[in-house]
């Protein structure tokens, strides 16, 4: 959508009770949403159909963890230290705003400077002589800051424990890993869910709904044992989608290549299975939320991009731009291989056991070497380094126990070298049968956002027609998704019409749609309002009804009329709605 | 439940994932909870079905406001004055405490300490010799802090704009009313309901998941014009309940009444009949979603619990002790009547209008004095004084209009008197025809926590009994609000029964249960495991099943079992699940 489009959307988000910036009673804050009863609606759909897919159809289990963690968890998962954006603040205004993001809006040629040093980003504003959006103040010689992106509270009276409100739902599921592994009986692969709130305090909060503050998130954490586990590709590999590899990205007239998941996989443009299967069953589901998958893409992280962890990372993207104009993409969701990194950082961090205990087919007998060194010779002969020369034959005999084959043996402890007798180390090389071992999962996480995909299928569901020679404005959200699915009208609320429609609402609801009852103003103003936000079918009682039993039934998108009969109608409108029938054949 | 019983309740909310302590690998931190995958689906149905009651029932509008609020919105809402907690800092130890709890804890006879003053809790403290709970050192000659229980933050870089965690999701909807009213075209009554998180920063968090720092809330805030909304008491009015009024609080011997919300209403119990009709409506619920009604009852507010613009406000309360101790009440839910508070405060705070226009039957005529003061004669005549005459005969004209009878009047200043000639005010008195006129709809409101009404539902739905010859303990709670509606087991994995049993758990899938599937350790293990979970149906896959197509359905409270043909399964547990069938008929 062109800016003016885009305002548009905006415009009647707020005026059908989509989503509105919240507090405008007193000026509004940034990066803060409220909800309406149509997004209400819509983001409970949203989730429902997440749910329905990445927990319920995958067997996985979704768990509800606090937004408030304190803060030895993000010293373990590095945000304390990490989650930074570069600010600058003009010397002029005032303003504070992402360095970064200055470096990107300008002429530098620069498309990607978050990855870059801030004394590169200080040389690039010195060099192109970058100015204050606000107000255009020169920024040269501002030192670039590095602002950390969580809330920070505390938790409890005084100040000597800090909370902070998570900035993703993830570490609420793998601070919970010890549980959560008994839960599923020490069994992997195994996958937990969390859909919820997560915060980033944004320097400049912008484009509506698309960088807020306050967001909810849904993410699905798998544990999977590396060397075993793999994902059942056959369920996606027919799902077709836009890939935009870290390769293409990097040469001029590098393109986006149109194939399916298994071609993918088959011509290495996803290194991972596990990350191709969920790109296949996220690029199902955003398509079941109603996005153009024509204005979806996974773009793949560039090396400069990745996370050191990540081996590979790949981001969905959809396309708010107006069609036909420069493309404007947004992330919607990462898809990333964590490796054993998280798991790793809580087991260190933490006094708990982050591993699961990995059953051998058959109990394996390995030879361990072992030392028990004679204390009563060490203790008199080293000293006060008899301790140390202990644990170095100890570590030895482990790493090399074939120097324990000759009568002495010597050991370097703080730079000198002790020799020790052979006998009195008490070497010996014991058989042990172990019936498994612990080992760390490994992590793959499809991290999707809610607000951004409501927003891209708004976008994307938004069209302008010419209806009887009106204007017409409508929403062409998928039935599943759309705030409500049936709206009911009386012709005019008297002789009995009304009492009708209202039995005819109940019973559709009794049915499990979300019915709206409208019998205000005219027929023709009543289905506009519902055009407006999406509602696929509505259903006017007529004279005719009193008569025959029928009703009319239309069709938002091509504003097509049927006669249903009304013991017919649930039926109907549930074929409607699964996609078993379509209106032009009803 | 005795303190072993609540002890074993939260021991089996642990091990089997209702909920736990959350980041217990760091310490744990408390007053915070994790609602593991049994706990959280739980909490998903509890929702549901208010969401059903208060709001699709009752034809309201639901948002989903932000978490984080900007301080203006607690300035006018009261809460960054008055959301206070007594704090006692022990002077050995350095422990917090409430110190309102401790005097309550204690031999001094006050259960409500709450409402004294904090100096009165100093006496107290001193008078009877209290001691820190942690250390046991006497606390006479501490100071009582206010401690506020809104967890504060910073909006953006800087500290120039805090923000607050919500301690309520109330305001989220009244700060918003201005745009909600034009969702609602202006017509009183609407209601707006909301559930979500909110924060209090509890002294001392205590009684699992009773007393905790972040929780869910449902709240609905009704709208109405109190000079002509009335609710439809009928559709309530044979709900039956137990009333525990004010007055009986206060005298000894004063008891608990059983009777419907109609006679409650008739004999003067409530006095407001909105409360009347949320009361009733909550009882219908939380007998829904599973509470013992002997163990639950509605407390009204005494009048010093009241806040100041409150007229009458109720609690429900359920009783969370062993049956035939000493019962243990705790709050549930409120019920106040806020008359105009709420939007009159943002009103006057922020710079919207928050009432609505009502429009009268038909037009009114009103008289309307006005003045039009010559400024050219009160300039010269009263100097820098002339501005405020004007305005003081503004006033008076409004007020007293009789006053502008004779030749001249006279206003009163800053204490000096001014008179003025009437011919120089232009008094005069205008007819003026009004449409109708802006009034502040009251506010009632229903708010009723999630959290303690799950643990109560769990707490009252715990059973230990005796099955062949082994203990068992399980949960009774409703179909509709149970983590699982089915468990599908195979009798054993092989021969078909296993394929068998996952093409039946996925037909009832289909057909919207929620279903758990378990082919691990004997059947009557896994029996249970679902008793555990209040799972209130198990089917069971056999070898009968692959030669007549029927399969075994188990009761959970009776154990009892029945023979069902699979292609009646799906409509039996339909039936069972609505209440059209019982186990016992089958």
């Amino acid at each position: 959508m062109t800016q003016v489009e885009a305002e548009r959307l905006v415009e009647l988000a707020k005026r059908r009770g989509f989503f509105l910036q919240s507090a405008g009673a007193y000026g509004g804050v940034s990066g803060f949403y409220t909800f309406g009863p149509q997004g209400a609606a819509m983001k409970r759909n949203v989730e429902a159909t997440w749910r329905d897919r990445f927990a319920i159809q995958e067997g996985h289990m979704e768990v509800d963890a606090p937004t408030v963690l304190p803060e030895p968890v993000f010293e373990a998962s590095g945000h304390l230290d990490g989650f930074d954006d570069m600010l600058v603040e003009c010397p002029e205004c005032g303003e504070s705003h992402r360095a970064d993001h200055i470096v990107e809006d300008t002429e530098t040629g620069i498309e990607e400077a978050e990855s870059l040093a801030p004394e590169r980003i200080e040389e690039v504003i010195a060099e192109y002589e970058l100015v204050c959006p606000t107000c255009g103040t020169g920024l040269a010689g501002q030192a670039i800051e590095q602002f950390n992106l969580m809330f920070e509270t505390t938790i409890g009276p005084g100040s000597s424990s800090p909370g902070y409100l998570r900035p993703e739902t993830a570490q609420g599921i793998f601070i919970e890993f010890p549980q959560l592994a008994e839960y599923a009986r020490n069994q992997l692969p195994f996958g937990v869910t969390q859909i919820g709130r997560a915060y980033r305090n944004e320097i400049s909060p912008r484009k509506s709904l698309l960088r807020v503050r306050e967001f909810s998130q849904a993410e699905l954490e798998l544990f999977i044992d590396p060397e075993v586990d793999e994902p059942d590709l056959s369920a996606v590999g027919d799902v077709s989608a836009r890939f935009y590899p870290a390769k293409a990205q990097d040469c001029e007239g590098g393109g986006v290549i149109e194939t399916t998941i298994q071609k993918a996989v088959d011509n290495g443009i996803i290194a991972d299975p596990w990350i191709a299967y969920y790109l296949g069953v996220a690029a199902e589901w955003y398509q079941r939320i109603g996005l153009d998958m024509d204005r979806f893409r996974f773009r793949q992280h560039r090396p400069g991009e990745l996370a050191h962890y990540s081996e590979d990372c790949w981001d969905a993207e959809g396309d708010v731009s107006d069609p036909g104009k420069e493309p404007d993409w947004i992330e919607l969701g990462g898809f990333a291989y964590r490796a054993d990194y998280d798991l790793s950082k809580h087991d260190a961090h933490s006094e708990e056991d982050f591993t699961v205990f990995k059953q051998y087919d058959d109990p394996v007998t390995v030879e361990k070497p072992t030392v028990d060194p004679d204390m009563s010779y060490l203790g008199p002969e080293f000293g006060g380094a008899a301790g140390d020369v202990a644990d170095a034959l100890e570590s030895l005999a482990e790493d090399t126990p074939d120097a324990f084959e000759g009568e002495d043996v010597t050991v370097e402890v703080g730079g000198d070298e002790y020799t020790v007798p052979v006998e009195k180390t008490g070497f010996a090389v014991e058989e042990m049968t172990e019936s498994g071992e612990h080992i760390t999962p490994h992590v793959v996480e499809p991290s999707l956002g809610i607000d951004r995909a409501l927003y891209t299928a708004l976008d994307h569901a938004y069209r302008e027609d010419e209806v009887d020679g009106e204007e017409r404005t409508y929403l062409s959200l998928p039935p599943e998704v759309a705030p409500t699915t049936v709206g009911v009208f009386p012709l005019m609320d008297k002789d009995g019409l009304g009492e009708r429609a209202h039995e005819i609402a109940d019973d559709l609801r009794e049915a499990g749609f979300a019915v709206t009852y409208d019998d205000s103003g005219a027929i023709g103003r009543r289905y506009r309002r519902q055009d407006e936000v999406g509602t696929p079918y509505c259903v006017t009682v007529d004279y005719d009804t009193l008569e025959d039993g029928t009703v009319t039934i239309r069709d938002r998108d091509s504003t097509d009329q049927r006669r249903v009969a009304v013991e017919d109608l649930a039926a109907t409108v549930e074929a409607l709605v699964a996609g078993e029938e379509t209106f032009a054949t009803l």
